[in-house]
């Protein structure tokens, strides 16, 4: 046992009693930050993200300005791809845009699996986020298969999914080699980050909510259970996490996953409900609420910590990753109030 | 009664059995058509929607070509509120654009009640249509007050609604004020509908699906529900649709909907049990799946139809609007394939 393993964030994970839920934010290391901004200054998204040192420091801004009980390794989904030589780039305002989207067998055979030594710079920054961490633990994470296949295919964020779902029906044994490699290049982004050091990992599918449970459990779910059962042996908690999910949050349990991410549709009671039992879940208040005035955000956190008691186990998060215009300062608050507002309650 | 009242499409409406599922398309009046494209040609949104015979020409060529069991008025949500005066447009590829976005007092003030007057060119075009649709019903529409309210504060289409929400939880006489002109609004424009021949409304709270069940309960409900009410009297069937509201539809049903449409994130048999009896349900293929092949879509449509069952009266329709590159053959024999289908199951 390490003093993270007896973490508050770690134990919730695993279901056992906490003195109150552990919180992080989705996003935690971004623009709402000013030492976030100042550190960034105008060094492009793909150049921090590969930048042991940048990559350290960001990771640990929000540990440090918010007192959250664990740190999200800075990086983006796309990383590994362009790891392995995808020709892509990290857009300010817009998402990853992809310089030539797949649209045929050829392409999908040049997503070759992911080495180790490809992101050296990733292992380096975990290490140095890790000796500096202490108790906290650290979560890894990576790209769904699905929500990067919808990258790859789209070239960029897609409202419809149209191409994605398109290839998906029309040419299906194409679809599951593009899933299959995907899934093989975020099992070794997971491995390199818990290798180095990280103690819990998400996978963060974040479109799957655009699917009909029947088109997840055909088409993805299947992909997403052989990245979460392929890092199972390295013993840290997998948390899986999508937005819009509300009819898939028992898929996603089934998946493979101890902890579920529920967005700020759901109220953890019904989420709890979906999911069954044996799994924590994580969330959920809306990342808009925040900008309401306190009073409002106090009454809202506080109805998802009462909710949240009924799941065996609830990490505070809120229901999707921090919005840029963000006051920290609400950030900082609503951390004290979830670890006092619960321990009183 | 006269025909329409005992059309399939009024019958299952009403939850009385029918020989098959009715079917229409949302924005089946659309890009998807050549004759659309040829009629529409460069002729702006806004002109196209203030024109009775263009107005009529087409809302009738879905029903020509696809054979629905209804038309639904071509027209846009945001049309009353160009007509009481509100500075807008209509952009090709983005959608409502305002010229002032709504973010004090004064300028809910604006928001003056709609008179029949100003949108005399509907009741003249629902006039047209109905005399050219005989038996085929027409729908009627309108934007719910939050999705209107959205457009309205946010100045187009947004993705996150952070600028309405912090109106909403910030000032809340302000939003209350102007949801209650926005419903006022919706109701006068349904009103007219019906009374120059529309058969059933929908109302579509498009958007309201980025809410947690508790702020839609709380913000928005009771401004629907006096829609729904104050139509109530006309006796017409009253629809009421949103997409990603798969938490909202039990709420969505109690502001007053005799049929709630389902997006297709939600089975039917699903949704049935969450809207409860009394309610028929309207959806929800997937529109993207429409791309896939003619097998695939075969098998999803008699999947929908086969949980449809479990509703006291289902009306097919996809989960929400046409997408631009559909192709229209393919819609035309998904109508006869939900014709067929159900009456030989």
């Amino acid at each position: 046992m390490t003093a993270a393993d007896d973490s508050v964030f770690l134990r919730a994970c695993r279901r056992e009693p906490v003195p109150h839920p552990p919180v992080w934010f989705m996003r935690q290391a971004g623009r709402a930050l000013p030492e976030y901004r100042a550190a960034r200054a105008d060094i492009p998204m793909l150049q921090a993200c590969t930048s042991p040192d940048l990559i350290a420091e960001l990771t640990l801004q929000p540990v440090r300005r918010y007192g959250v009980d664990a740190a999200i390794i800075f990086s983006d989904i796309v990383v590994p791809l362009k790891a392995i030589g995808v020709d892509l780039d990290i857009v300010a305002g817009v998402g990853p845009v992809i310089a030539k989207p797949i649209a045929t067998s050829r392409d999908v055979d040049l997503l070759r699996p992911l080495e180790p030594a490809d992101v050296d710079f990733l292992d380096a920054a975990v290490r140095l986020v890790t000796a500096e961490l202490g108790a906290t633990p650290l979560i890894g994470f990576a790209g769904a298969p699905f929500t990067l296949a919808s990258y790859l295919i789209e070239g960029g964020p897609s409202r419809d999914l149209l191409l994605t779902k398109s290839l998906m029906y029309s040419e299906p044994e194409l679809w599951h080699d593009l899933l299959d490699r995907l899934a093989t290049i975020a099992i070794g982004f997971l491995r390199v980050q818990v290798g180095a050091g990280a103690r819990a990992v998400q996978l963060f599918d974040s479109w799957a909510g655009t699917l009909s449970p029947s088109d997840y459990r055909h088409y993805v779910l299947p992909h997403s259970a052989r990245v979460l059962s392929e890092v199972a042996d390295l013993a840290v908690p997998r948390i899986h996490f999508g937005v819009g999910t509300g009819e898939l949050l028992g898929l996603m349990g089934e998946a493979g996953a101890d902890v579920v991410g529920v967005d700020w549709r759901v109220p953890l009671d019904v989420a709890a409900s979906r999911v069954g039992p044996g799994r924590a879940l994580q969330g959920n208040l809306d990342p808009a609420l925040v900008f309401a005035p306190w009073e409002v955000i106090a009454d809202r956190a506080s109805d998802v910590i009462a909710r949240g008691r009924s799941a065996p186990g609830h990490i505070f998060n809120l229901g999707h990753g921090v919005l840029p215009g963000t006051d920290p300062g609400v950030l900082t608050r609503l951390v004290e109030f979830v670890h006092q507002d619960a321990a009183t309650a």
